[in-house]
Formats: structure tokens, C-alpha cells, sequence
């Protein structure tokens, strides 16, 4: 070893000691006769001091290292009569008597502290050096603490970690695969997964009974901003379960990391219905660390969410709001002293085209009860004192109504409000967590593209058993037995019990659009792996990389990747993508037809 | 939940209590009006009972099961009148009150038993009935716990598991990258990584400190018997270490890994040069269970072994052994029993082209000890008693001998040779492990194809420091600081200290013939790298499904892997690889141009 001790783990007790240490410098101190070097590796920093007076040929030596040059030093453990009590290191320092130069370092381009001078392309392109930096050192610490855990605790639950390959054929449904030609089965390919679905299913089918992988998958997506081409999932199978088995299970690892990783002790999940999410959200997952549910002003137009008529709060007048089948409220408490500007950048902020919304209407509750709005003029006191007691709005807030034609997005433009408010109002604290169950999702949504049905998690998701029935009658109202765990309005997981029944499986393809030879084509070997014997069974997935930040309070899953992708699917580091050799090839018998546009 | 009980746990302190079980119907028996079903799942298998006596229906419905049905059972645990010892439930059996089929079973392909009748083809394209047999099940839950347990001693020892990508770029040296297509960079590729050598590199340079990583790599090779193109790998790499610090601490991994998989407590793991390694034992993984090291008995060629000039044991006469080289022996206790039929079919064995030898030499070392050889005619007594002392051979024993001109080349043959003795003598117990290092393996090795020096391990490998010199005046003799971990004659793991230092690893490049530009070219990024701080750091890594093979006593690596694929690359199960959607490859802006051969 190059070192008897770490840099994070001499004390006040171990003064007096003889040790060898190595690291990086972190950076040099001339002070008087006096050199400082803070020594910086993993595990923390230690003041290295050299003295003109005692060595000036060692100090000189000292004089001359430079940033992040990596060094080896033995000395004498001694008190500091200066102590940093912000570093655990901080009562002691090394009276230096060697000093090696282990190698040495160009400067690098961006500074190695916790808030650094590198913007992203940078630290990317040099994430060996970002890496050193504590917080992304300390997001992959937790991410492997974090990866331990959840095997820790599914191993003590009787799963087997089953590794399935990453050379498969193509997923059914879904995103784009990437493929891998094959040299050996030339004109044929490979496609790496999405998910190991069906390969999980057949676990089931083996008779794992218990299954899960940390794995990678892949998605050849148009990315946005936080998403990566290959990610990581925790993927989890359980035979002879109903969905409340899984829910307790994956629960309770919940329970457990948030317990061994952050200290948190989280209560028993609620569930929400997807049909009470949306309509109190506005969101398949919500983000409850606040309150602040939509109230329904007005709904005329049935859906999936609702079927009940409710009459408008408002009568006629307002021609916005006589013209809409949906009017949705929310009450921001004390913000009715948001100035008219602030209330225009709401509107602004509705309005842009990612959310849509035509206008912003809001009432502001003064503090003698009356309440003053932008639609005054259209309505008398008593609706909006009607309204005021419908919001349950009390002095001093401020109650802001989207309206529109199209409840569900209505809905979703509300959604962001909501969320936008609560951070404007600083309800979303990163180191709170609000986690729940969103159940009973549907089984089928309406694609406007494709013009058919689509499943909503994929083709194996089991309905509900009292919704049965309905698939011949009104198969988008079926129901799915179908979950997400949701954080903080971040979706960290989802699963769903399958379909064991074959002849279930046919009718579910049917209503998909596929025709037997079709589904035969796509799904034909887990069809036929079915026949031998499925056990009832049923998982879920989590995104790990979506975990991890959650747990880190990251913006995006980037900082909890050591190596990741830019928006373009680069890897700046490594350059990747990059050329094939005209030999690899012809090896392949392919060959690159780059369009002209 | 479907079951409150699994099949592998119900004892006779539970008899009396109601059960309801899950599973599979392994067997059905009639015996009288009573019916009996084996029913099994993961955890084992539990007899039921049904009595035409009591519930004539219930009964009819168990006498139509068949072979792998899925069933549900309700029933009372109930003491049997005939136990069955071999099995740990077999003191019970369920007196059946309610039964209820989950799921019909096709007749499986093959019994799912211990002992199977599916051919190996059979097997894999129904591997998820092949699963649910025991021996396979058994080596999955050896593989998952295997992992777990290396996971475990490597977190104690404060490394961190890192994820490195899988779209990388194409990995300098070795064998055929697997590639990927990107649809967002057309005409670019990614690699699949061979190993994360290079990224695991830029970890240590990036303060990790401890890295490791249970990952999956990919080489696009032909695949031999034992080869697959996924494979997974214990990667791990440490920072501020020597040679000794990696043995130690691997050493302390495999200790770990014996105790608590197997129970068993491997000594100290002996050190052997890769030098002696060839000379004993004609390999540089020598299975070490038993001895019969070879003596020789001429060596006249210098070359990396041995550069002493040993004088021959036998006066000329021969011309064999008079034009000979090498001649080198092995003695087999106890065998001069063996016929010349059985030495004829040895004689055969090293004939083979695979192994290539020209004949075969024998000497009997009689009761007397007189020696009677197939060389009588060439050499007098005192001649061959010269040899049996040499051999240290005892009266009873066989000695084999084998010649050529080239020292490597017999060495190899008399390997083959040894390694055959020692099946027929059952000194190779699969469950007798002999675990040791080689050590102080060449830098280089010559390339016949290439005609050039090769990196024995990979380019970024350290000559040892005491041969550094000899890089410039004969570098083919330089040692390298890179050992590999031996078990029973297996390479389960191998690694190296690495070179931090740029201009060290220059030279190396030089060596290999690169000009500075293909260096900079293929290893650019990460010599760019190690300008920045690179730490002193070295590694090893093992090939999972071999180690756990040789823990499990499995002839294939196949069957410690899920979902194999055989010799041409093919997922038999998936149909993998297919052809791709024309449109897919559109998108990709690629073409297919198959070879007329």
C-alpha cells in the first residue's frame, strides 16, 4: 500500500503516530515560513504542513506541487493549534518529513470543489475529474448504497437475482430497440432490451417464483431532458400474488431504504385511484407534499375520471367558462397578496405551448371575506362568495381557475399550475418525501396516432376481474391491476399482475388490434411457454437512476450516472458514437446509406 | 397470496394445521381409492393426499390432473403412515379439502426431473421448463448467491459497485467488438464493452478508490465449447496499491467466498511463477489437485522457462530423443498395471491433431524394481534406473514421457497428458478445490499471425519494476506485475498493477508498435486522462459464470447461465437474432449486403 491511513479518518487521538498518506492536492498555502497542503482523496481532506525552518529543501519541494498532483507523504500525526471543526480531519495535521511525487497534473479545466466553475459540457467531457468533486462522488456512493440495500432486502424476501441477456430479439410494444447486427448470423440482429418483460415472465413460468435484476435497459428515444438511452431498472417478479402481496412487498423495501439510507422512517403508503389522481391532480402521479387539490368548478364532460354531471358554480355570462365542459380550481393559501404582475407571469407561464392554457382566471379572498377577481364583471358577490366557500379559500388567499373544452387537459395545465405554485411557495423541499400508491389505472388508452387502443402499461397486464365483462362492451373503462409508486410526483416505480390465462391473453391482443398470426409473430414464445404452466404472477420496475436522485435530491438522473449520455446520445468522454472501420463492415455484410437531407 | 405455505417447508410439528399449497403437479399416483400428487415449487415438494373414500369428486378432479398443471390446494397437514426420508417435507402429506387448477399444462417436452430425457437443444429451447428441474434451479441460486456474498465481502472492504455504460466505444486490443448502430449519430457506432478496463481506469483516476462492478461484457468471437458472447464479470480495480495489496485482499474474496458458500476453508493460496507453472505443468492455470509434476529429462532450448542448459538423461541411440530439444516426464503412481491396450489408447490421446504429439514413451517400474520401457531396445538398465530415480518412481508406477523440438510446444502436450492421467486415476474431484496465484507473467508474447509482440494481458499492464530496463534491450523477457487466481486448473480470475505514468506507457505502446498517432487514436482519451493525476492502481477481474461453474462442479458454463445461447450465438428460446423491420433499418440508414459465398 501506498498509504497506512486514508485522508478522512486521522483524529485528535491518533497524534503523535508515524503514518504514510497519498491523495491529490487539493490545494497549497504559503504563510510565512509555513506550507499548507490539504491532501484530498475519497474519504476526505488532511492538512499537510511543511516548515522552511525545519527542511526548507522539502518545503521547496512543496512549494513546487501543483493542483491535483498526486503525492505520497510520511510524517508525524500533531494537534493544530488553528482547528477546522468543519472537517472531520479537522483537530489534527501531518508534520511532513517525505514527500513523493506520485505523478504529476496538468491543471485541470474546470476547479475540483463543491460548487465548480465547469459548465456541463466540460464536466462532462471531463467526468473523470467532475467525479472527484464530492457531491457527484457522493451521488454514485449512495447509488451503490442504494443498489446494496434493495439486493439486501429482496434477498432476505427469498428473491433470486436472475441475470437475463442483453442480446435478445425485439421487445414487443414500445419505444425503439437499438439492434446489434450479428457477424455469425449475418443479415440478422439483435436487439438489446427494453425491459427484460417477458424474459422475467418466464422466470415466473421456470418456477423462480421469486425474481428481480438490477439491470440495464435501453430506448432508442428522441431524448429529453432526462432521459438516457440506457438506464437502470430494478426489475422484480413475484409468483402465485395478488396485487396487494406486491404492494405490501415492494412497500416494504421502500421502507427499508428510506430507513437504512436517509434515517426516514415513512408512514404506510395511501393508495389513490389513477381516476381520483387525475382528478384531483391532474397527474397519474401526483406530487402530494402539499396539498392544494384541484376543485372541480364544473364537469360536463364524462370520462374516465368521472361520470357524474356536476352543474357549473358559475352561472351563464362569462362566455369562457359557458363554453367550457370543464372548470378546475385551486387555493393557494395566503397568496393573495401576489401583485397583478406576478399573477400576469402566471398567465404567461399557463399559456406558454407546453402547457396551453387559453387564460388565468383567479379571485384573490380579502381579508374582510370579500373576494375580488378578474371575472368581477361577469358574476355577482354572491358567486364569488359561493366559489370562495367552494374553495374552502379563507383571507389572504388566492384561488386560480383554469377552464377549457377538453377536461383531461384542462386537467394536465392545472397540474402544472399546481406545481408551480408549490414552488413558488416552497412546499416542494427536496428532503421531504410524500410516497403513495396509484392504483387502478386503466387498461387501454386512446392513441390519436396509431387510431386504436393501446395498452396502457403493456399487452401482459391483467385486468381487473370484476371489469371483465366490460371488454366487450366498453373495453376503454376497463381497469388494469395495475400500480406506480409515485415520490414527490416522480413516478419511481410501476408494475402490474399479468395475464396467466391464455385464452385472457388472446381476447387483451384482439382489442390491442393484433391478429392471431400477428401476436403469434411478436409474442408467440411467451404464448407458448404459457402452455406449459404459468403460474399466476405479477411484478414491478423501478427506475433506479430515478430512485437514487430522488433519495440525492438531484434535478436530473445525470448526477447519479458515472458515465452518462448527452441529449444527443454522446458520450463526450469517450467520444461515443464513432466510426467503424470499413473491415468491421464488411465483416457485418452491411453498409451505411446515409441519406441526403 | 395463492399459498400460506410452500411445498419445501411443512414438518410434522405442523400437522393438525389447515395449509392451502401452490404449485405443480409432479407426479400423480393411484393406489387403490386413494389418489397421490406430488406438488412442487421452488422451495420442494409436498404430497397430497385425495380419498375417493371420503369425496368421490374431489378425487375424479385429481385423477385428471396432469403433468405440470398449475393447482391451488387447500387441506389438513397430516402425519404419513409412510414416511419418506429423502425428503424434508416427507413426514407429511396434505389431506386435500379444496382443489383448484390455476393454469393447464401441455405434456412437457421432456420430464422435469433430476435426471432429464431432453437432449441439449430440447433443454434450451424450453429453458423455462429445463429451470424448474432441480440441478438448474440449484446452480441459478448458487449464482445468486454468489453474487450476493461477492457484493457483500467487497462493500465491507469500502469498494463501491459503479455502473459503467454498455453503448461505449470500441475497446483498444483483443477480441471483435459487438456494435450498435445510432439512429441520432447515423453512420455512427457504439461498442459493447469486452470488459470496462479502460473505464475502470478513469474511475481510479477520477478518486474512486474502490471500484467494482458485477457486469455484463461482450466479445464477438467463434464460440468455442465454453464461450459465450454475453458473459459477466467480477471487475475491480483499487487505487494506491502494490501487487501484494490486490492478492491480499482477492485472496481474502475467495476465502469469503468458500466459507460461506460451500463451508469449506481453503489454505493460503501457494504463489507460482508463470515460469514454473510451464515447466511443472505445461500451463499457466495448472490444476494443482494432484501432483505429477513434470520432470525433464532434456532441455537444451532457452526460452522463457528456463534459460539453464540442462544435460539429457539418456546417452544418444534414439534418434527421438537424440534430435530432441525437450524431453520431459510424468510418473503415474501405481499405473504400470495398465495394458498396452490402455497405453496404445493413450499413445492415441496425445496423437490427436488437437494435441499433436509424435508418439509416446513408456517405462513400468516392475515389482523389483527393474523398469521395462518402450525404449528397452535404445538404453541399458542403467539408463533406465537413472530415469526411474530421476522420476523418484516407485515399483508399481508408470512413467510417460514425450519429446519434440520445440520446449512449449511438448510442455502443452504433456499437459493434455497429465491432465488425462489424472481424470483416469480420480485425482480431479470436482469437489476437491486447489485454489493458487500465478504470478510474474511475461509482458509479451509473440504473434505468430501479427508477427509482432502482443500485450500478454492488455497494453496498460506494469512491467515490473526490476525489468524495466530490459524494455530496451530484450523486451520479450520483461515480467510483468499481473497474476491470475487458479482454481482446480481453471482461470477464474486475472488482473494486473497498471502503468500510471504516461511516459512509461508510451514506450509500452512503442513496443506493441503503435506509432504515437495510433496510440493517441485508439487509447487517446484515456492517456489524456492520466495526464490529470492518474493514482498508482491496479486490478483483476473474474469470469462470474466460470467461477460459480466450479463451485457448482458443472462440466459448461451453460448451465449456470439463465437463458444461454449456443455455439453459433443463437438464443434458441427467443429466436434471437431475427431480421430486422426493413423501415428499422431505414431509420438506421443502413443495408444489408449479404455475400454471395
Amino acid at each position: 500500500m501506498f498509504r497506512t491511513k486514508t485522508n478522512g479518518e486521522l483524529r485528535l487521538s491518533d497524534a503523535g503516530t508515524q503514518v504514510t498518506l497519498a491523495g491529490w492536492v487539493q490545494r497549497t498555502r504559503k504563510f510565512g515560513g509555513m506550507t499548507f497542503v490539504d491532501l484530498r482523496d475519497r474519504y476526505g481532506i488532511t492538512q499537510l504542513v511543511f516548515n522552511e525552518e525545519y527542511d526548507a529543501a522539502l518545503c521547496e519541494q512543496a512549494n513546487r506541487l501543483g493542483r491535483e498532483f498526486v503525492i505520497q507523504v510520511e510524517g508525524k500525526v500533531s494537534e493544530r493549534s488553528n482547528k477546522n471543526p468543519n472537517l472531520p480531519t479537522g483537530d489534527i495535521e501531518i508534520i511532513v518529513s517525505r514527500l513523493t511525487v506520485l505523478n504529476e497534473s496538468l491543471t485541470p479545466p474546470f476547479t475540483i470543489e463543491d460548487e465548480s466553475d465547469g459548465g456541463d459540457d466540460l464536466r462532462m467531457k471531463y467526468r473523470y475529474l467532475d467525479i472527484r468533486r464530492n457531491p457527484v462522488r457522493r451521488n454514485l456512493e449512495l447509488r451503490h448504497k442504494f443498489a446494496f440495500e434493495v439486493r439486501r432486502y429482496l434477498d432476505q424476501q427469498g428473491f433470486l437475482e436472475i441475470e437475463t441477456p442483453i442480446l435478445v430479439n425485439s421487445t414487443p410494444e414500445g419505444a425503439r430497440d437499438f439492434v446489434v447486427p450479428s457477424r455469425m448470423n449475418p443479415g440478422q440482429f439483435y436487439a438489446l432490451p427494453q425491459s427484460p418483460q417477458t424474459l422475467k415472465q418466464l422466470c415466473m413460468v421456470a418456477g423462480i417464483d421469486r425474481y428481480f435484476q438490477i439491470c440495464k435497459c435501453f430506448r432508442d428515444e428522441d431524448l429529453r431532458a432526462d432521459r438516457q438511452p440506457e438506464f437502470t431498472q430494478i426489475d422484480c417478479e413475484m409468483s402465485f400474488v395478488e396485487q396487494e402481496d406486491i404492494l405490501q412487498m415492494f412497500e416494504g423495501m421502500s421502507r427499508h431504504l428510506f430507513k437504512t439510507l436517509l434515517g426516514i422512517d415513512i408512514p404506510t403508503l395511501p393508495r389513490m385511484t389513477w381516476a381520483d389522481a387525475m382528478k384531483y391532480y391532474g397527474s397519474d402521479k401526483p406530487d402530494t407534499r402539499f396539498g392544494m387539490e384541484f376543485v372541480e368548478l364544473k364537469n360536463h364532460q364524462p370520462d374516465n375520471a368521472s361520470r357524474e354531471r356536476v352543474e357549473s358554480l358559475f352561472p351563464e355570462g362569462f362566455t369562457v367558462f359557458d363554453s367550457a365542459a370543464y372548470i378546475g380550481a385551486i387555493c393557494c393559501e395566503g397568496q393573495a397578496v401576489l401583485t397583478r404582475k406576478q399573477i400576469d407571469q402566471l398567465t404567461d407561464f399557463v399559456k406558454r405551448p407546453q402547457i396551453g392554457a387559453k387564460g388565468l382566471v383567479y379571485a384573490r379572498v380579502q381579508e374582510d371575506g370579500s373576494v375580488k377577481s378578474s371575472v368581477d364583471k361577469f358574476y355577482g358577490a354572491e358567486t364569488l362568495e359561493a366559489l370562495r366557500d367552494k374553495m374552502q379559500a379563507k383571507a389572504g388567499d388566492l384561488i386560480l381557475i383554469l377552464s377549457g373544452e377538453d377536461a383531461m387537459k384542462v386537467r394536465k395545465q392545472l397540474c402544472e399550475l399546481r406545481l408551480e405554485m408549490g414552488s413558488r411557495m416552497g412546499l416542494r423541499a427536496k428532503d421531504k418525501f410524500s410516497c403513495l400508491w396509484v392504483i387502478d389505472f386503466p387498461m387501454y388508452e386512446w392513441s390519436d396516432e396509431e387510431q386504436r387502443l393501446m395498452a396502457m402499461h403493456h399487452p401482459f397486464t391483467s385486468p381487473k376481474p370484476e371489469d371483465i365483462p366490460l371488454l366487450d362492451t366498453d373495453p376503454a373503462s376497463v381497469r388494469a391491476n395495475a400500480y406506480d409508486m409515485v415520490i414527490n410526483g416522480v413516478e419511481v416505480g410501476g408494475g402490474s399482475i399479468r395475464i396467466h390465462d391464455a385464452k385472457l391473453q388472446q381476447k387483451i391482443f384482439e382489442i390491442l388490434g393484433f391478429t392471431p398470426e400477428q401476436a403469434q409473430l411478436k409474442f408467440g414464445f411467451l404464448m407458448n411457454a404459457f402452455k406449459f404452466g404459468a403460474p399466476p404472477h405479477g411484478g414491478l420496475a423501478y427506475g433506479l437512476d430515478r430512485f437514487v436522485s430522488l433519495f440525492a435530491g438531484l434535478d436530473s438522473i445525470r448526477d447519479c450516472i458515472a458515465f452518462p449520455k448527452n441529449n444527443s446520445g454522446r458520450d463526450v468522454m469517450l467520444d461515443a458514437p464513432g466510426e467503424l472501420d470499413p473491415s468491421q463492415l464488411e465483416e457485418l455484410q452491411l453498409q451505411v446509406n446515409l441519406r441526403q437531407d
